[in-house]
């Protein structure tokens, strides 16, 4: 889908499968060796070599050799790696108020900068409240390609999002 | 992994799947008929029929009978669908910000709420600052299985997240 004109249809290429996903929080976790995933996820070897190619191929992971003889190395998150909190962070606080068991949240996180126990939360960048769908609109960016718009579910889709009760009242 | 104490392996069972992400990104454009998917994502049909049966299956999309002879279904995100916003709009930021190509971001969304263009930002609930990987560490919650936190590995884990330097550093 990386042809797509879209940040989302690009990024799940990447992040639309199950096991990227969960191999991303180990390594925010801090795991950085191989079988250290292997232990830790349960995931067949040939699958972690599979999904660290990909997450490295894409930029997002750094292979680096620590030992030498014989050769060890070691995955750790780039800065756009890094720069993928927020979308983990933003997928568990989704987790923990949809996906829970009456028990409670699986797993605390705690805002060390601020010192509370905190939850993901998603906001605009120019207002500082929550964003929701009903208070946004889309429009081409200059990324778009002209050819795109002349085609009419493209045209039409746009035109829609700019309607904001459309998505409540399908 | 819906059996892991974990939210995001919980929801990655959902969301890890690049053609239910962009279904996902056509309800919230204000889709809602099979055709339309069909027409705006070049999706084989069996493939929407199921990844829309996952989706009404966990929830997050309702189908509504909108015409009877012959049968017609509308799909509609649900309460549950809808708060999936704020995960799509912070994996859009992050594809705007490195995936981008160098025309510009695709798509502008614009928060109608506050009149200006705006990228999604994932910030902590308590404190309002945008959420790091070094700001953050985790503990077992409530919903954790006692059993699961006698294993090495899994205190191991929770040992490392504590310390914030691990990640930057390994």
């Amino acid at each position: 889908m990386e042809g797509w004109p879209c940040s989302i249809a690009r990024t799940v290429d990447l992040l639309g499968d199950a096991w990227t996903m969960v191999v991303l929080r180990e390594l925010f976790y801090g795991e950085s060796r191989f079988d250290g995933f292997v232990t830790s996820l349960g995931i067949a070897r040939s699958t972690l070599t599979n999904r660290l190619e990909t997450l490295v191929s894409h930029g997002v992971v750094e292979r680096r050799e620590y030992r030498s003889d014989p050769v060890r190395h070691a995955y750790v998150l780039t800065e756009k790696g890094r720069d993928l909190f927020g979308v983990l962070a933003a997928v568990n606080a989704w987790g923990d108020r949809w996906m829970s068991d009456p028990a409670g949240i699986p797993v605390v996180m705690h805002h060390d900068a601020c010192g509370h126990d905190a939850a993901a939360r998603v906001t605009c960048d120019a207002c500082g409240q929550e964003l929701r769908a009903e208070d946004v609109s889309a429009r081409p960016g200059d990324g778009y390609p002209s050819a795109l718009l002349e085609r009419p579910e493209v045209r039409s889709r746009f035109e829609r999002a700019g309607r904001p009760d459309h998505a409540r009242h399908a």
